[in-house]
């Protein structure tokens, strides 16, 4: 278990207390350290496609707002990490109970922040992972 | 207004339909012709992110969708279309009342099926280009 | 035939006639507007992969620094370009006798542009789509 | 060192020796096994761009083709790979002796492959990660 990084921990914490759009879907802050965040979320069939799989909008989701959290944690306080773009690629069809998001701070800067996101589904007790993310974060002034 | 298309109109309501993650976030389907999906999505509170914009993960499931229903109007009665990958850049910030997606095939293929998608989100009457994503769409059949 | 933009033009020159790998490819400029760049391309054979088509680097190369140009032609004197990312889609194998290349900004900024880069493979007088690229570029101070 | 993968070396091989773009770049194979690839550049003038970087469009050549190469070891003797699209992130600028190229499969599959392809500079002695791409490759009869 990793140890809760002190600073910035309060932009972190921000970035997932008062997101609306990750609560509604239940991803919950499980760990962060420097560069690093990880989350979960419990698989509901609210969340699935028509297929019956996770819908990848709800991995899309995960992977953004995971590497936001990886890459708040690398900046200076008055700052905010805004989505500039990413990519995902859906590697393989998610069923199971639980997505589990790891996301790693590839490159840090003072203005871009690059970060990948992995994420994995367990099911029956089995994690595979179903798709990764690389996302470029803007560094940008709180005001 | 774009005239319904006949076939595959079964695949493609089948998408909208029967998709819960869709219907949960209230992304709803305007029109669609040969290559094309247009969709539409009140924005409410619960969409956010932490600083009061539209999720990208909101935007990223509208366009991941809207795309998927352009690209389900070019497939065989028997086919479904899974996303394969997807980039999304994320433009300005969306704040306003209402997100409009449109979807264009831009390379319709047998095995593999190219899409933009542009959201527009409209604030006080004015629409303005928010995100644009571009997404490869495999055809596979349904059983 | 687009009128040439005055200013910033010599960032635009620069970028052309002092990128080496750009002149040894025999990537040409056709001409630039405000937010526009068009390039040129005799194909040879030394531009083939292993099945006799254009290589997806040449079309990269192609797509890139013609997106920096249509990039350079909305920044201030002072500041050059850079290529943060770049996605591209290769969409039909390019065969023929020349490749051009149309960029287009997307969406300016001070500090970041996105500009978009479709190529059109000319074969016995027929041109075709043969990838699309979207590209951001970091505006940078020059020193 | 990684010891030779015996089939398909031939594929891989082709595409190595049969690809003139590489071969005029000077990229060179160094090993590969079952879904790796490794390859190496030496950087001359010839492979900047207008600021003394190696160009991104010779990143991407590299990483594409290495891309390519660590698919080729996992498919049917009947089959060729072709690229569908890839994103490159540009983290550092590329000024020194050397490129090497890591590519690791990050998903086999019967008709696509995602590869993932890291390139070092070598300045001085010292490698530092220049770039990271993540490539989607068609697998398709030769025929």
């Amino acid at each position: 278990m990793k140890k809760l990084h002190e600073l910035p921990r309060e932009e972190l914490e921000r970035i997932f207390n008062a997101a609306p759009f990750v609560a509604d879907l239940g991803i919950r802050l499980v760990s962060f350290g420097s560069g690093t965040c990880e989350t979960e979320l419990d698989i509901e069939p609210r969340h699935f496609q028509q297929d019956g799989f996770v819908h990848a909008g709800v991995q899309a989701t995960m992977a953004d707002h995971t590497a936001g959290g990886a890459a708040a944690t690398m900046i200076e306080p008055d700052n905010i990490v805004l989505t500039v773009e990413f990519k995902i690629n859906l590697l393989r069809a998610a069923k199971g109970e639980q997505l589990t998001c790891q996301a790693n701070v590839l490159k840090p800067g003072s203005r871009l922040i690059v970060v990948e996101s992995e994420i994995q589904c367990v099911n029956d007790g089995t994690a595979i992972l179903v798709s990764k993310t690389t996302a470029s974060m803007a560094v940008v002034g709180a005001h």
